[in-house]
């Protein structure tokens, strides 16, 4: 096992749960890197200096460019404000660092292409932030739809929506600007989006229907000035995939009690599959075959015989959190920067997604199908 | 209480649905009118001699005319095959009788106005067998909406599935023969369709794209031959409201595992409301205010403060059935014809559901969305 | 198919229900016998003449004796308070009458067994409204438990609880007078032991302990005056079967937010089976074998494969509810008449209910041990 | 934030999740105390220094008493099987070090007691580590109730039951050796005990039923020589409350199916708690008040307004793990060590529970109820 220099460039949300991840990451996987965290950066350097005591970074730095350009750090991981990722992304890959960078990439596809070109001419290792999939439970749900042990999939129903901006006065801010990319599709729907892709493979056609639900919002809390919000608050995607079955996608963060109901229900003539984020730990499963006088969903509750839930605990039911999602992420990416299997999702998967997004919200503008190229 | 003369077509499912509920009825419900079974009619006679027997009719007929112009007969109730609804009902209508049919009334909208306009011109009250909107629980949930404790309305997601038809062995019958009209979108979706209607008020555009997945069947059980398929087994439809809200409608009867998969999830300003006649005695409901430590859905469950569940059961958690939910029909329909409120769904209503079917189609076919006229 | 008169006493909750059910089995039964609704009584001649104009009795009454002797009555269904159960059933079983009777038929073991060896002296057939137990889907469990499909049964964990007496402000009345026995273990008690024996067989020994929550009521509603209420309000159980395995029962009435709160958890060896009548249409059910990857409890949800679900829907997902139990009883109990299976629970099965009822008053009492005897 | 270092023995299941939560605690909790892992020992050699290399500790040893003395560590936590809990505890107390110590303590009250007078004695901070209970939504529940929002508690209804020891081929090892103490009682049922008293204070009397299900067992995996079981596979408790509310608990180590059913319903004369470690981020919550249309269980999803979700993360819906729930255990014991608040559970409840667990066991024995004393 060999150190790994790390620098995280942010302090918020992520930057706290990507730093909770590569400290515990070694601990729980034995893999043959282990991160050192070097360097944390914040253009606030209170908190940068607050985050580096907390979070155990040898340094801490309020200019990222410097913790990109520190030799010690051979991965950057970029949680900084959406609208900056790609500006750190493009300078961590121009130095040759290994970079893990939160969702979404880019505001647009052409952004997140230039990152990907950059990022396969540098030959590093890329990992985008979509935790929700490393989940023990959905991989095994992707090898039983590989394994054809649901036969044919003929339908896909994905959602994630959540209630953040339910409230009309929650005031106007950078999710809403349109100078940041699309709304609730980027935010949440890249997230169901990809999952959708982890599952079953690329989708080929989308044909979409963005709402802006709420139509201004106060310059900022208790304001009685407003200002108009051009994003999509909703987003109805009708879809088609590579492989031939169909499927809706919605995303929505103007769901008002939803805190994480991000999942699916898949069908297929043999089984069906059914997840909701909301109950992590479990994937509800029917199959066809078998005594009809029994059959029903059954409730799979994930346990050590879901790799690599009994990484985290050898025992069935203990269940694991959003954290560890995010450990198993980190995990992975050492690994492929070890040399290992690379799963992604990298630069290039995050530039697929990109194109869904910035296509549904031409299909939605042109009221018409698209097809994805 | 008077007696009213009540003669069924039909002896299948519905048939044996519709007699239940008109003998039921006036032992729960307090009306002014109580159904005297007078005739049954099959065009087998077997069944109608047995049906009449077992179903406690007074006589049995093959020839559903004669029913129709039976003097004894106010109340016509159609339960036999969809092809057949719309003559039966025009003569039923033409004989002065109020009409009770089964979903759908016709193959088509044009044909559904038809039907509409004879009853409107005749005077008399119909009823259409959409009997899933009966449920109190519901009743509950358009109560709510309309009172404004959700808030505006800012989102629908409404879903029929079943799986009668995911086996790709299934053979070709009238459902999928598309000279009935349309397929999951006329079986199932109609039911949803109304429902949204019932909640929501009227829906205004719709863009679909329907699916024919199995795209050929047996020409009969266990035949090598097959016979290709032309209609529906999955209706994916985005659609807007009168209101001015969006939602998205699914239908679909190849839903592998799921037998009674009708509901949707509601959203408000407010709160929001969640179904699945899974559940048919539950309603979840979440609302904004309240203590933030423990705000969360409410599983309402279904009680005598839910009117008319009283009338069954004085007690709460004794949960009603498929069968109680015709028998509030029945009830309603008979309040109607003594001169109560029209709570329908009657043929006008039944005429704006299959327009909305109709424009779906057509939606699909041209690709782009469609106003519903 | 032949009729059969049937008097019911009682128009109450259990009145209407009766009478429901009785008018409605033959249109779903294709038994040899159709009731007859003879005649209803009531001490209350309005509620008499009420009930049976609403419910279709030929005739009311208000003196019991006189339907017990009628002629055209040969079952006699008594739904009266439960004090008077023992002398209008033992009155219809000297006038050699069937006898359906509410549970509990008598207030303790002694006077249950008078009625079980009047019962069987005289014949005839009696049923005791013990009716969660004819669900579709508890047949499905005792038959699985059975065949040996769970294995050796290692464990049973059974519960009624309601919440219809916590209120301390909820005045006295019958139910909480000891007079009638015992309290909440006679009056929701009944039903899980019953419904344990249902599955599991005899219970030998028991356990109890006894706990009256709400220690004195209004005399009545609103009243400041106040009397001791001396009935169980929580009966908790442990229980011994005579196949050797043990389990708890408990009996609640003042379980705050539980409206049917009836259901079990039963263990074996190779599976196990989870139920709650809060959703009677599903039965949980986990088994040892197959791939662990996909092992789990599986919701099996009633349909036409479930008998006699299929005689009230052709289609699985459709739902039962509870008068749809009542109704099975009620077919039962007929088929029984013919000649058929005698399914019960009859007088004698009321009576070994009765009997651990008295010996859980009597261990809680002695705080120890005892046996049924 | 000042160092205190920490050494912990074992490196099984406890060993690598101690190890986890003393490394992750400081990235999450604003603590004052700073864990640096110092040594980690295991009789096992090369465990040790396996675990030393993963899990960040810079030394390791095979001799504990060794690292018990090393006068760099503050804190020694105790994950060795349960035999040798009280020699290691002792000798760490003896040596002045604050323990962290795996349940159970010790095979029974009186050596639990010596470990607490011990600990007292010596004046440091120990804790156990019944860890569900840090669980953010059960602190709700306790705040709740100690509130009086649920009224006087009228009920409890306690379980942990899980499945590792069903199989009958499931070999005889330390579990089932009664001179490590008694079986699933020990082993589970102090969780739920501590559960109950956590939420609503001591219990003063209990009637127990302890029950052997598989009487031997292979005296190893597949041999056909079996040793004869003594201790419980299933413990059913009847309990009274010092508070006055009674209740029931069991503990179930043969519970085919369950992987961690640890759960409780709780109730009050104003509303109702229920919750199983299933789901361990939901709380299910019903209470009177409020509008009867709308009354029901509320699912409570834990969020940041649940502290201290929201140091795991500022978004709800997320959800917490179970190592999440060591990791609060962990900053509760070194809040403790600052100075802070002893929130336990220590030695002292430790040994509370033991006398409890000890209490049935003889209870049991000679078969009535028994006083905690």
């Amino acid at each position: 096992m060999r150190d790994i220099g790390v620098g995280v460039i942010g302090t918020g949300f992520m930057g706290k749960a990507h730093s909770f991840a590569y400290r515990a990451v070694a601990g729980i996987f034995p893999g043959s890197l282990r991160p050192v965290l070097q360097s944390v950066a914040d253009i606030n350097g209170d908190a940068a200096e607050q985050a580096a005591k907390q979070f155990g970074f040898r340094r801490w730095r309020t200019d990222w460019q410097a913790l990109v350009d520190d030799p010690d750090i051979e991965v950057v991981s970029i949680t900084a404000p959406n609208t900056v990722h790609r500006e750190m992304a493009l300078a961590a890959l121009a130095a040759g660092k290994h970079v893990h960078c939160e969702k979404p990439i880019a505001p647009n596809a052409d952004a997140a292409k230039d990152m990907m070109e950059a990022a396969e001419a540098a030959g590093v290792v890329t990992q985008v932030g979509y935790n929700y999939i490393k989940n023990p439970i959905l991989k095994l749900a992707r090898s039983m739809i590989a394994a054809g042990e649901l036969g044919e999939i003929t339908g896909f129903r994905g959602i994630h929506a959540e209630d953040y901006m339910a409230d009309p006065e929650a005031p106007y801010n950078w999710r809403v600007d349109a100078s940041g990319g699309a709304g609730a599709i980027a935010d949440l729907g890249s997230h169901i989006i990809g999952m959708a892709r982890f599952l079953l493979g690329p989708i080929s056609h989308v044909d979409a229907d963005l709402e802006t639900v709420v139509k201004s919002r106060p310059i900022r809390a208790g304001a009685s000035e407003r200002r108009a919000v051009e994003v999509d608050d909703i987003a109805r995607l009708t879809v088609r995939f590579e492989r031939g079955c169909r499927g809706t996608i919605e995303a929505n963060w103007v769901a008002t009690g939803r805190k994480m109901l991000l999942g699916f229900e898949l069908t297929g003539a043999k089984g069906s599959l059914a997840y909701t984020q909301e109950r992590l730990n479990e994937l509800l499963h029917y199959r066809t075959s078998g005594d009809p006088r029994h059959s029903g969903y059954t409730r799979i509750e994930a346990g050590p015989q879901h790799h690599p839930y009994g990484l985290f605990c050898v025992a069935p039911g203990h269940q694991l959190g959003f954290n560890d999602l995010k450990t198993i992420e980190v995990a992975e990416f050492l690994e492929a920067i070890a040399g290992g299997e690379r799963r992604g999702p990298d630069f290039r998967e995050a530039w697929e997604i990109q194109k869904i997004i910035d296509t549904a919200v031409r299909s939605s503008k042109v009221r018409a199908w698209q097809a994805i190229e």
